[in-house]
């Protein structure tokens, strides 16, 4: 019998999807940059179906690519050619939340912001959060360990899985759902699955941690003349703030290219770089934020602390993605630079990557999470395959002791990277766990560990 | 050459003990249960000197056994007969805490009680305590993944770990000590090494994070009539005290055993279980105490606010290992049970340790920390070797959903029931990983994984 048909018996016809007009959304990821035919796109209900597929799959020899939402940006969700997708989008059962325990079981296909919702209908948050919130799902969350403007305080997702089932490539389910804090028998392999971007395992459900809501926000768009002066605002607010949940920055140029996609005006005055701050409190964290600035001498900033002003804000942070994807398609670097070195790195970035443009005249855009060193470096202008681009970037970052992958994961897009980044002998001790868990190599093969 | 030369060239001379009364105390643990004898101790300074002596006794087929302070209680510390001990002792440093960042770098051999107060000069808090912290060290506490009371409020050593560096078996150095929140370029290799009881790396360094010091602490110990009720004081906590930090529980007899070991009376009336409740916050929490007091309908309660007091309610509770191991060698059992099922769970317990007991009638004594479901069972009367009762005791936390390790790990002394806790598929993964970074099984053999 064809894989197809095994794959039928397991899932169901309906799920097995074949023709072209169905399995091109699975097949490309939407900066357009990566992508590959599948031979089939399979969508199974539940752990038991899963393990069943990776059977059927390891069977013939066929790889597997795990997809969620289909919103990563570094290619490792989407086919290279010839693998069968695994999508989750069936596996999206959320239960009610148990407030005393204070988590929430649910299914790797639900979106984050289904997630959110079921957390706030009972009081609770979800605490994590970004743009793709909508589309993206909780098992590629995880699967990527994403993070947002929020894991400033909150953490990125790891901080947030209190219990995790997975199956990995022989078909083994993994179930830590009893949720208790401290559980010690045997290696923590869910902490393991944590970031491994689907080559480990098929995350199927999570048990994820919630938080009581904080009601009362407040958020401020400063204008500044300066990375450095954004730095000593970033430290004014951690002094004066504990109420601190996001401390975001974009450029001049990023704010041009946002307010002209979403034809909107400037709330504020003209600046080299913009910081956004949020703190969220039980009460009014107004006084709190307001001493801030003033410690840091801030005296232009608009605060907004209703959720439409709230929201017209951070649009302008967040709007930075879509509109920059819109006048062309960007080289996309997610990167981690400490602190004490951001404003060097910022500095010598457009000055870098124009020296290394081989193509087109760059426009360097960064933005992102200034309060835990993390920059979305975006480059307009040099072709796609302009690969020298990439690289001097993250030559730059790894001298500056930062990471080439922040929050987006390896994916392929970095896979070539990865040895620079960690050493030889790390990437040996990787591939040795993943032959370990995954010896044939079934399970998203390219992504993460260069093949 | 000799290992015991070779091992003298990296560490230096003073540093290779061999002579019996030198390696003594390194070869027994402090219960008396678990030892044997180390065919060397060796004392390495850093992580380039720990890969040396690991490639050393790879090379000669000595396996080691890497010590902190030898306070473990599963035997997953000390040599069974013939292996290198690695004592952490002198990799001890502590650097400064970088408070902006809210983290601090530590050696492995450093004592938690050291870090602690490292946090506490600065107005930071470690967060992480248990009764153990003059002796234990911070690489022990990671690699067991350790709680202790607080972790109700600020998770295990896990959620603590901002960074590590450690020395896999074949001398590869892991360094993630840059302290981003956000580094996802490939698989979390720290992660999977916390908890693992040194079988897959020796940890040589921590980047611990730590959380500003909350000044203002009460203390509450309540006598009741039984764990259910317990449990519904708990509940009421919850509700009504965010600023709770640690739920303990003990009973009559092991309060009575304490109160003769330390020659004291009682604070409080006679009751079958005594719930011992602590708050913290930045503004005195007797208010929030007293108010879920209330809702639980608690008439009867010791409450303390200045140290000496809190100290004394607590000695209470910390007490019990020290005077029940003063009696006799007791069989230590270290389960979680999710909190539905405790009550259930502590009915049964005296039932089938008794039926179980061989050799001598059985004393049970639980106590722990009701807050996480974390239960430490201790049984007096049947000899060391009645492994029937610890084999009952197992049975029931598997049967109620539970884990046979809570936060001790599993060491020798539960190794054979890991399958059971697990499941065999489980532990297959579990041996694969172990097989991938320690092939020639050269580090801890038989902790964790049965032989």
């Amino acid at each position: 019998m064809g894989l197809e048909h095994l794959l039928a018996d397991i899932v169901g016809q309906a799920h097995v999807l074949t023709d072209p007009g169905l399995t091109a959304s699975y097949e490309t990821d939407w900066t357009g940059r990566f992508g590959g035919r599948a031979r089939a796109v399979v969508r199974p209900a539940d752990a038991a179906q899963v393990a069943a597929v990776l059977r059927a799959c390891a069977q013939a020899g066929v790889p597997l690519v795990p997809q969620g939402g289909n919103t990563g940006l570094v290619g490792g969700g989407v086919p290279r050619g010839g693998e069968i997708v695994l999508s989750t989008v069936r596996i999206a059962q959320l239960a009610e939340v148990d407030a005393a325990l204070g988590v929430v079981a649910v299914g790797a296909g639900a979106t984050l912001a289904a997630l959110q919702a079921a957390a706030a209908r009972v009081g609770e948050d979800a605490t994590l959060d970004f743009a793709a919130r909508d589309s993206c799902t909780v098992g590629g969350v995880v699967a990527c360990d994403a993070g947002g403007a929020r894991a400033l305080r909150h953490g990125t997702a790891r901080a947030h899985v209190a219990g995790l089932e997975a199956v990995l490539a022989d078909g083994t389910v993994l179930s830590r759902m009893s949720g208790l804090t401290k559980d010690n028998a045997g290696y923590d392999l869910p902490a393991l699955l944590i970031g491994s971007e689907g080559t480990l395992a098929v995350i199927t459900r999570v048990l994820w941690r919630v938080s009581r809501r904080l009601p009362a926000r407040v958020t401020a768009l400063i204008p500044l003349a300066s990375v450095a002066e954004a730095g000593r605002v970033l430290e004014a607010l951690r002094a004066h703030a504990p109420s601190l949940e996001a401390c975001e920055f974009f450029v001049r140029d990023g704010l041009e290219i946002v307010l002209a996609h979403q034809r909107r005006r400037s709330p504020v005055g003209d600046a080299a770089v913009y910081l956004l701050a949020e703190c969220a409190a039980a009460a009014d964290p107004t006084g709190e934020l307001a001493e801030a600035l003033d410690a840091a001498g801030v005296r232009d900033a608009v605060v907004a602390d209703d959720t439409i002003g709230r929201e017209g804000l951070w649009a302008l942070r967040e709007g930075h993605t879509e509109a920059i994807n819109a006048i062309g398609i960007p080289h996309k670097l997610d990167v981690g630079v400490p602190l004490a070195r951001l404003g060097d790195f910022l500095e010598r970035l457009p000055q870098v990557v124009g020296a290394a443009a081989v193509t087109g005249e760059a426009r360097v855009i960064p933005f992102g999470h200034l309060g835990d060193g993390n920059v979305h470096v975006n480059v307009l202008g040099p072709g796609p395959q302009d690969d020298r681009v990439d690289d001097a970037v993250l030559e730059l970052v790894v001298g500056l002791g930062g990471t080439i992958s922040a929050e987006h994961g390896v994916g392929v897009a970095k896979a070539a990277w990865l040895e620079r980044a960690r050493g030889a002998d790390e990437l040996a001790a990787m591939r040795a766990v993943k032959g370990a868990l995954d010896p044939a190599g079934q399970l998203n093969p390219g992504v993460v560990l260069p093949l």
